[in-house]
């Protein structure tokens, strides 16, 4: 288990490319648009991690919903994992619930599911495998 | 520059403790309390990254502030960076705002400084340099 990358909440796609390509001293190596989940991304290698952006890019987004009663911030931690599906009965057995127990197609060519925040303390967790 | 640690508010570091040795499957390997901050601390190791829990060691700590108004969960980012006042200047010139530009002693035996989360979307980022 590593962690993947972490998915930051943003308002406009525009200005924080500007922003943490400042920050980070680099500019994202792709952009990235996943229509089910209403989220066009961009993401930052960050020595053996991500940081990914994430935009709404539909009204009934979660992250637009996330924006609009928390603001823009830190959204999730996604940890890399080799086989998510033995880690998910591996964490379904110790007590952790799943947003939803199937794992489906992210960006970045990953396959990812979702950890109940109520769950893990506050945190929204994802997993994710290489497809 | 990488991702050193993700900071995590917690109520109780011995429940959240459970938790996450739970959710990543290893103990944490560490404990700490930094008095200045106000804050005990465990750190769980996650690929080449860190997790750091913290739990409020007195009532005007930060992370009782925090709790407070949002909740458990994530707290901060920090990125380990090799030259942490090369990178204090860097940032300034590109118009960061920091919480305080003079590095203190963290946990785990860093130089630590803070950016203000205005100048970085809402995310608090911490810099931090090994000692």
């Amino acid at each position: 288990m590593k962690i993947e990358h972490i998915g930051i909440a943003v308002k406009s796609l525009g200005i924080s490319d500007e922003l943490f390509a400042k920050l980070l001293g680099k500019e994202p190596y792709k952009h990235e648009s996943v229509e089910r989940e209403g989220v066009t991304t961009s993401f930052f290698q960050v020595g053996d991690s991500k940081i990914e952006l994430l935009e709404a890019s539909k009204e009934e987004s979660p992250i637009a919903k996330f924006i609009e009663k928390k603001g823009e911030g830190i959204h999730h931690i996604a940890f890399g994992v080799e086989n998510i599906y033995a880690e998910i009965e591996r964490l379904k057995e110790n007590g952790f619930i799943f947003i939803s127990e199937e794992p489906k197609q992210g960006a970045d060519n990953k396959l990812v599911v979702f950890l109940h925040p109520k769950s893990t303390n506050g945190v929204l967790v994802e997993l994710c495998q290489e497809i």
